[in-house]
């Protein structure tokens, strides 16, 4: 190998360890609690200014984190999505929302910190914006909701927006509390991440399907 | 005034004073972000130990913010309760977890930072048992659970467990969400508290009501 070659593999793995280090602390903590120099000695890197190096800000290295989990959450997306048929109903393609998040869980092994992670990220405004742009990027969530929304024309518009904030939270909390509470060996209402997707969808659908109540 | 006196109501306003940027920063940065020196400068204490002296640890603290509206709210659901008749249903007691929340926040006018202050605290777990503590201490709410239960005797104990923690993450984040929207002057799916209220409650009935899948 050449010089370059192995300080190229180096930093590689100094990367892989500072985010590691990263999404742990930040989904133990918060991230605005935790400094760029608490990453850094957690990553084991003598040098304090490590993250600024390797990743810049804070926010280029949240972006980063969630970047290294969109891409096999997409993939397993995507090959969900390819197998729907054109009789895909409101189940199928909220399962498409939830699956390759839970899957992507169960396929890390335990413990994970990336449900807590993106808990954290999302109750603060400006992180938040991150993971908006990461969601926005995703071909296959784009696909999924235009394929949910055929199911459900009638549903008012402001009625759509709501759920699909209310639906968000609910993924999103939801794994972070079984991640925490698997984390602590603490009870969990079901066995597996599958088993726990099989609840979280049925109560999506639940809430998707809802009657709709018009105040005067 | 005795002198006695007058030193009690000063540190009653500063107790007042220090709740109040307390909560305000805790809400926008997390609690563990803020330091209690942050908070006595934000109270304009020019005592840096102001917290210590009036409230011990940042856990008392927190405990104080969340008694001071669990007081209101206990008293909005006690009515609510007793209104009831013995023909309430899933969605009457549904509404008595949503409404005294969400009247309670319409009534401390805008900006509010409660919802968003829990929604902070909900995502730590050492904090998190204050706010148990709070809900466990609520007879109106033990009375309410203890009613909703009645409506739906064949939810299994696991499925029942897994939506009362969807249900608790959806009240919280979905109120700290809109609460968060107001403050940034940013646009909402429902014009009032009351209203959103309502979509959440339709959503929170079709989540309970939602069939329960059983797998091998």
């Amino acid at each position: 190998m050449t010089g370059r070659t192995v300080r190229a593999e180096r930093a590689g793995v100094t990367r892989e360890r500072i985010l590691a280090a990263a999404e742990q602390l930040f989904a133990e903590h918060g991230v605005l609690a935790v400094s760029n120099r608490q990453v850094s000695e957690a990553a084991g890197q003598g040098n304090n200014a490590a993250v600024g190096y390797h990743f810049g800000t804070k926010t280029h290295l949240v972006r980063a984190i969630a970047r290294k989990h969109a891409e096999p959450i997409e993939r397993i997306r995507e090959r969900m999505v390819a197998e729907l048929g054109d009789s895909a109903d409101v189940r199928d393609w909220v399962a498409c929302m939830v699956r390759p998040v839970t899957e992507h869980l169960a396929d890390l092994g335990s413990p994970t910190w990336y449900a807590r992670f993106v808990a954290q990220v999302m109750t603060d405004p400006a992180l938040r914006a991150i993971m908006d742009d990461e969601t926005r990027s995703s071909a296959s969530l784009r696909h999924t909701v235009e394929g949910f929304n055929r199911c459900l024309p009638e549903l008012p518009a402001e009625v759509r927006a709501e759920r699909g904030d209310m639906a968000r939270q609910l993924i999103v909390h939801t794994c972070a509390d079984r991640e925490r509470a698997l984390a602590e060996g603490a009870p969990t209402p079901r066995a597996t991440w599958h088993d726990a997707a099989t609840g979280l969808i049925d109560a999506l659908v639940g809430m998707w399907l809802a009657p709709v109540t018009r105040e005067p």
